[in-house]
């Protein structure tokens, strides 16, 4: 099985710290391929950023025709309906994966994220996927996203705060970033810690076992003048 | 008082229309000014579309410092919240206003949208804008956004047919290609109907005249590193 | 354009304060017309004193049938739907007008009102406009209608810690007292500062200006037997 | 036990019916006395109507300090808030205490009302009191409120259409002039059909029984100034 | 009117209390019978132990075909689905009496349960029975079930703590154990306090005395093949 | 990697078929043993028979403490909660499998369960796990569990009906008897068709590669006086 790993960020060691959380998890067999866009901003942290990192996304989905799957690995799940039109296999952003993940393992969860900026979104996101009711608290540990993989205290604290203060039994790593830091933050807490990273690949790989892939009936249909969108092309 | 209209959709004459709809009802002192990107699709008819325009839509906005407000002129509200951190005043996309609009003047309305595919991403809409217990339904009319301002008939029959079977009292027109047929409809049909680059543009008034802006505080505050984000420019 | 604001409160220097309010944000043309009912309390503090209102404030409504539109001045929005049945033109109640407002420019506000035990209601009336995910707090500064406009340091306090508790990015001022408050506390804290009295002046103009009144169909049709109804008058 | 039922229509044979329904169901040594305003309208069938009976209905209110509890006897609940300001006892209106009662007896209810201007309010009251997921829908048989106790047919055929339509398992009357109704229609149709008259009634004496009465914290506190407010009385 | 108590916990000195609870309310001409299992555990603090417990409260509640209506005294209302679709007659929950009667007598309450691992499933039955909107919280007083009874002052400490920190104006007490409680918080705190046995008990009272059942309506008809069910019994 | 799956009906045949669906889509490697209890009903079809099952369900989950994972394989999720307190490794439930995987396919879905009494249980599992807004619908084929693996028309047919009236673009099987026919259904109708048994071994699988397990913070540490709560034993 091929899974390909779209990191909207488009800072290359990034990408290869996602494809290690991926390939961690992955079953024998599975193959990842980490890869990021050829242009767009080298961290997302604001919905500008996410917005010019879209098309870039789009671009790697479509180079991979011959994927069985895909992982969007940017806790916004930016551009994830318009990847799912263009993909040829199943598309799963790690924000959801990791929200949906969550409500298996307790009552209910924490998200702590990277810049106070990112709340908003993370909130909305997660009303989205059908997990207001477990969420119990969304908090940022204001690490900006390049420098979070190599800021463990600063995650474990915010970790830490959220377990104190929303009476959650779960944590969610809200950043492709913090894939590598999970296994030590639940050692050292005592609770589940989801890495959407991680999550994504798995619930793709599942997708592909059960030979589900993305509905083509109505919303997600192959783009009708996708040759004729372009035409003046961005 | 300077209004940006910004049209995502990159074909002229739409664009034309939606300026003349948004003059038809501002105030005296009011100018709007209609643009559209540069680049990406002559259409907006799914996520894919959406997508490729809205760095042209955003580029659009930075190019306006001097504008008091913007209006977003596509019904899927495109890069709305990118376009907030980035634009120089208040920012109203058409669906958001429309479905606020709608509100104000019943208990119950439809949206009639253009392709069967936009039903799913409306809807999202009237969830994410606290709509949801005043929208009765949404239904397409089968006709591509290009087309829609030349098939009034189409249109009137969905609508006509959205109040039958919902019992709505308010109709909302879920295409910026349908402004100039809201007037018609709604003599034909006897109940309010809402074109949201009528509304939006009332909004965007009325928020410069209160003195109103996107908030800097947090989440829309100016993007950090936007001069890094575009290092490996789109 | 003839805005009739209709103050629930009998106090008549409260109805001046809103009428000015009104003005300073209404675009040339525009005549407000501010006015309070013959009878009803002075202040309206309870759901009693809005259910006494109420009455006084239909006949003020039915006084003007040359009016295009209506403002009803009390964030309880008391009335406000038999308003509709009533009215010769659209009406808007300024918590609907403030809180669809706010969701305008920002991910979450916050609304101080006076008393505590108008907590509840606002609240609410926060779910009833479908603002429950946008509304991060209710807080009261614990002022008596009467005297908020002369309170600025209390409604000041409040605000300040409205935004320290809640996380919030915008402010909404509860109460048309507080109408003249709003740009001194905007300056003071640096966030957007939602008026009601100003909101609701901007959104009636904008319909009027759109043509657009409150649907007759069903619910919101003329009363039947309204001289029935009275037969019994009160 | 002294329960003061308040009819907000002012018919006086529409009174003496639903003080009937509530003595059918009292327990031994409840005394019920049922009344209604010396003003008001006739019937209350659109907002207007409610806003006009509500004074009236405090009044009745105020004037019976000995009662241990009331009953306000009108589907919309009009005045219910203002009533547990000022009542000596417990107030409970008859929408919501058809609306819980159905909720102990079965999956999802349906609602049967009188005139289809009535259809957004109960859809309302359905929200307030927490039983949308219960609520299958609500229906109306096109009958005015003063005809409707003599209109079984109309009645029952609805009653049956909803439950034909909604995969409703239980009934609830919407108007206290269907309480004669309610078990002739639950014999044809066979399944549980609930009157807000009997069902409010019997909550009322039960929360009487308990030492229940509004609590006195806050929101439903005496009236602060209630003879201020009266001071310009209406 | 004959109304079984079943205590899904089995020790038989709770059941004894709560039917003392129950007959404090009950009418005149109402009789109580009081019962628990003959299997199942001491005590109901966990999920573990609900589901244990349930196979011996259908058993009792099969065993009393002449009772008019039943309570089922355990906060988490274990198998009260399956006990309507066995039961003579209406069956009503402590928590879901407790629930709906809190409502009609304040804005907002707080709920007190006896260990912290109650509150994620004491919250999911706050969402279950619609009373997300009107609950203010859930805390623990960290005391067993078999204990609570004679711990007063852990549990009058619970509930001042919930008042001052939720804002809210009505208690209620979760679970049986605290029924004989009740009226000795209220008195303290002033305000009022629901305990679910009687407000159970008056609901069963007033749902026999109206003539109400559960709906035989498909999901709660009798069940097929109750005797093949039990064919490898359990 | 060993899975158990636990089949909460007894029918020994539908365990094999279970097992045969969890195999099918399991990795290399992962070693399921399908069992069902040795006592409780033959199929569960009714809240009744749920309850009856789950004693015997959380027996075989704990008679199986080498087990890294626990798969429960009856749509209604019976002893979902409690089989957490007590598995040696993570569990998860078809239905929740199915929903949660269905929500990565498309916009909307529809459930097609066996029997109508099911339907008001599968709602609530909907709404229980955050589903409310993706599902368009839920509707019984008519045919008992036992019957249903060999009833393919009549599971077409209604899944059929199931598009054509809800506009969903994905369908769930709502019984584990159904696990065999997933795959023709999709080829018939041309949509992503989720079996829950496939879905929840995959995603247990997917939990123990991540190293995810129940936490056991709060609600579901393990069971405080296990010993005692089976002192009477069922």
């Amino acid at each position: 099985m091929r899974i390909t790993l779209v990191n909207p960020n488009t800072t290359r060691a990034m990408t290869e710290a996602a494809g290690r959380a991926a390939r961690a998890v992955a079953a024998p067999g599975t193959v990842v391929t980490a890869v990021e866009p050829a242009t767009g901003p080298a961290a997302v942290e604001s919905h500008h950023d996410a917005a010019l990192a879209v098309p870039g996304v789009l671009a790697e989905v479509a180079a991979a025709p011959d994927a069985d799957g895909f992982v969007l690995a940017c806790f916004g799940d930016p551009g994830l309906d318009a990847a799912r039109e263009v993909a040829s296999g199943p598309v799963v952003g790690i924000a959801e994966a990791a929200l949906h993940t969550a409500t298996l393992l307790g009552r209910g969860f924490s998200v702590v994220t990277t810049l106070p900026r990112m709340i908003g979104r993370t909130e909305e996101l997660v009303r989205r996927y059908g997990c207001a009711d477990a969420c119990r608290g969304v908090r940022a540990c204001d690490v900006p996203v390049l420098d979070v993989s190599g800021s463990y205290d600063a995650v474990l604290d915010a970790c830490a705060a959220a377990l104190a203060a929303d009476g959650s039994d779960v944590l969610v790593l809200g950043c492709a970033g913090m894939a590598e830091l999970a296994a030590a933050v639940s050692a050292e807490l005592g609770v589940p810690v989801v890495d959407g990273v991680a999550a994504a690949t798995k619930l793709v790989e599942g997708l592909v076992a059960q030979g589900l892939r993305t509905s083509r009936r109505s919303e997600y249909a192959p783009v009708p003048g996708l040759v004729r969108a372009l035409s003046k092309e961005h």
